[in-house]
């Protein structure tokens, strides 16, 4: 869909208002498309592109200081006339001749033709190149025949960095033919896209189909497939273009390829990185070292879904041209701020996680600590879909596995901790930030913030005691409160810590041993959780809250008091040994 | 829809990883999410942004020179946990302090705050500013309960570019703070979005409907309505955010604003600028000057449709650190080119127009040659919608309205010249270039060729005599046949004209009249135009043909012989004056 536009036939000029409007310092407006706002170098050639609109970076978001003089800018999906692209090229020209670019369709080659020969009848000498880099559009043999896609970005900013070097006009034509004969490229298409104000889309692909080669106005592509796993597209780009290395180059091993991994439009950034995670495997594979790879939108078919691969197989003029500084609406390279590099030492820094020395009490305790969490995780792991199916009545339903998450998260790096000699601070402490950093989700975080401050209370020197344990609780309850914002009666687990907490530093505070004082308080926390079934909104994330029955505890009170309750039968168990 | 993913459960850490290899000259990956891989100036204050995944270029985009030091990146649309904070804010703090800053939700403010104390228990200075710039979220006097929403980037901006200038890590949160203060944003969605592997979408808009503040996750809006036109889109956007001016902005008039339309996903680059325009006419009656403003996609949910603007009010201070130059993977501002801007003369560079002088007969000419084309206008006008029909069986059916607007264009032209006594020959010329300018397309650029080889027949010094004329066709037909590429036999516009052009030059050698030679032309051209009515790809833009059906002739051969038969017939009944 299309969804904002005013008189779909006003479309294409109001777009050209609204870029200019909103680039000014870089664009004007000029009869026919834009040119530069700035002053470019006298006696350089102008490079002039353009095409059909809907196509955006494509082709105006290109004009600018180190890329194209000008952009002729067409109707939507329609070449410019000659007229638009002349009055560009006149606009843009610059005393030493125009190069006309643009990808190889029948109208842009008929209308830039005809643009080339006015010009020249009036004594501005013009040269054209048309970009042909769509391998699926022509066989090799009618290379050119092919369709240019994105691979015209790569013709353009190499003719362009070229023209702004000062090179003539038949050496700029020549660094674009050079760049074009080495550019390949290679698209997909999962949707075709609805121009504004149609009923109807343009072109369609069917759903769950990926149409390999499908051009970006919907030209026919060369099969039709299912739509596969973001690797395997990732191979099968990189293995066409591979088949077809251009002239000049023998073997892939040991090149530099520019690379542009584009989407069409509704594919997004997140799914293109997860693409050119497994191109950039593949390259480094084959011996192909990436210049400067570009992963994002270059060019468009308003929101189509697809994306396609761009390979330049650079020289060291293209590399020069390629690399160079450019400053564009839509595509910039080089820094006015100069940065270093880090070095390879310094990339290596690594949060510390030494281990603290431990009294030989506290590495016991360790142990104890370990047992009660591996009984812990196990409750939870027993009880992670009861969780869940509670937690969906008021929530999303994730508790049960972020809770699960978070306990076995735990347990793997007290386990490693306790083989590095950790005290039973130091112990819980790192299982804590684990449970947290695995857990993921408000919960997690306040589990991570009550292990923590139970950790720091145990310390690393004496074996634990009651009174250590409940202080430990306080804080623990405390630093929920304090980072959770929740309060007694918010019906969360704060409405089970509470209690809880209460009764353990009461018993203890009578006299009462650890196990004791814990069963008493695990019974209390019992009944509290059950007491939370009430409507009230959860605290957490933002977002839409599915409708809440009436009656259903919260989960993450439920999961305290299991946990407690756990803990204190492991206790009572273990009543002859250690804690 | 998202396409393109491995296991959906890798997604957040797959896109990482690609993301790094695609900028590893601006970023490195850390436990936890990115930080800059260039050096950062020692003794500046780190600026550590995140939240979570699927909003890019927020956050990890945004991350590197003169913007943000490090980014934490916690999964799809949840919260990074206070351990991958706290890792990412380890690695990127350089000696002064670290400023945490993220958009305002329960999740985020839960695991930066932890992070926060963490950092401030060892040593390391932290301050926390969250960004609360979506108006539709909370009332104006619950201002700190509002999400964040694109004006992250604002204040992320704003913050970074005063930690760069060497401010101290008070003076950056109040700069931080500031720019929040003065930052407003609104939003509107048409579609929700689908996460990867998900077989429902996570949301939905109806369709047709615009949900007036709705989040980025889908977080409910305020209002539903129609999907309105893009000016009525604009006008409500700045409507708004001029209701709710910041404290210390007492009116709109004379203000200078950052602003940001920022696109959702799948509303697209052409669209936004089609709203720009809008918006920055309104700005301007207002009297409100848009300082460096922003259209694209800075904050995005997937391909969620949707659209926000943001306005930043600006003081000296944050329009400093706003303009600041920066370069990172998806922002970048300044330029290592220096470039003047155009004065505004030199942007009034206007292609020549001059009449050229002409001979009375010349003038007098011109006036038939505008009858002429008066006659052409009316007879296309009059079959435009039969030639759509014939057009639609074998093309995109637009031929019809092509041609009315390339030869109503022409007539208009043609009045305008005849009024500064153009001659005939310049008169026909720039008629021509009208024609190709307004009709576009493919046939409109042959007619542009056509009738300028015509005119440059005819020239501005003599009457029009036969054989001038038929030179001139002469002429059109190689032009056509030179720039269209088509031959006889192609079952074009050719198959006609070379048998009209053929009679006509033998019957003026032969020593008939103009009338006479061309009505015999006229009727060899009719039935030359029936001839090719058979099954034969169109020459013309490469799109998907619709199925053809045999027998139905070519519109273009048919509009053809339509204007030779009409002109035909007002020569004729003109038999007594002028040509």
């Amino acid at each position: 869909m299309t969804y904002l536009f005013n008189q779909p036939s006003a479309f294409a000029s109001e777009l050209i208002e609204g870029f200019v409007a909103a680039n000014a310092d870089k664009v004007r407006q000029v009869s026919g498309g834009v040119v530069r706002s700035t002053r470019s170098q006298p006696g350089t050639v102008a490079v002039v592109i353009g095409g059909g609109s809907g196509h955006y970076p494509a082709f105006a978001g290109l004009v600018g200081q180190g890329l194209a003089h000008g952009a002729a800018m067409g109707n939507l999906f329609a070449s410019p006339s000659a007229q638009q692209i002349y009055n560009v090229a006149r606009a843009a020209e610059n005393g030493a001749g125009v190069l006309l670019t643009f990808g190889n369709y029948a109208g842009d080659v008929l209308h830039f033709g005809q643009a080339c020969e006015r010009l020249k009848a009036e004594g501005i000498p013009c040269e054209i190149v048309t970009v042909t880099d769509d391998i699926s559009s022509a066989r090799p043999e009618e290379i050119e025949k092919r369709r240019g896609v994105a691979g015209d970005l790569t013709v353009f900013k190499v003719a362009s960095a070229a023209a702004e070097a000062g090179l003539s006009l038949d050496e700029v034509t020549a660094m674009a033919r050079q760049a074009n004969a080495r550019t390949r490229s290679l698209g997909v298409a999962f949707s075709g896209c609805t121009l504004p104000g149609a009923e109807q889309p343009l072109f369609e692909v069917a759903k769950g189909t990926m149409a390999l080669g499908m051009g970006i106005h919907g030209e026919p592509g060369i099969s039709d497939t299912e739509v596969p796993r973001a690797d395997a597209l990732a191979e099968l780009f990189v293995e066409r273009l591979l088949q077809e290395l251009p002239p000049g180059v023998t073997e892939a091993k040991g090149q530099r390829c520019a690379v542009i991994l584009n989407g069409l439009g509704s594919v997004k950034y997140e799914e293109l990185f997860v693409v050119y995670r497994r191109i950039a495997q593949l390259l480094q594979e084959h011996g192909i070292e990436a210049v400067e790879p570009d992963v994002g939108e270059f060019v468009t078919s308003f929101n189509m879904a697809g994306a396609s691969l761009t390979l330049m197989w650079l020289d060291a003029d293209l590399e020069t041209y390629w690399r160079a500084p450019c400053n564009t609406p839509a595509y910039r390279k080089g820094s006015v701020i100069k940065a270093e590099p880090l070095s390879a030492a310094e990339r290596e820094v690594v949060v510390q996680e030494d281990i603290p020395p431990a009294s030989d009490a506290a590495k016991r305790s360790a142990r104890c600590v370990l047992a009660l969490l591996e009984t812990v995780a196990q409750t939870i792991n027993d009880n992670a879909q009861e969780l869940g199916r509670i937690d969906a009545v008021a929530g999303d339903g994730d508790h049960g596995i972020g809770m699960a998450r978070g306990a076995n998260g735990a347990v793997e790096k007290a386990r490693e901790v306790a083989r590095r000699d950790a005290g039973a601070g130091t112990l819980l402490c790192r299982a804590a930030d684990a449970w947290a950093d695995k857990a993921g989700g408000t919960s997690g975080a306040l589990w991570g913030v009550a292990l923590n401050a139970l950790g720091t209370a145990l310390g690393d020197e004496l074996a634990p005691d009651a009174e250590r344990v409940a202080l430990g609780v306080t804080h623990a309850r405390e630093g929920i409160m304090h980072f959770g914002k929740a309060k007694p009666g918010d019906k969360t687990m704060v409405d089970v810590l509470v209690p809880f907490s209460d009764t353990l530093n009461q018993q203890v505070a009578q006299g009462a041993s650890l196990v004791d004082a814990w069963l008493a308080a695990a019974a209390v926390a019992q009944q509290s959780a059950q007491d939370t079934a009430q409507l009230l909104p959860k605290m957490g994330r933002a977002r839409p809250l599915a409708e809440k029955s009436l009656g259903t505890p919260d989960a993450g009170a439920i999961s305290l008091a299991l946990i407690v309750e756990a803990v204190g039968k492991l206790l009572q168990s273990n009543q002859g040994g250690a804690a």
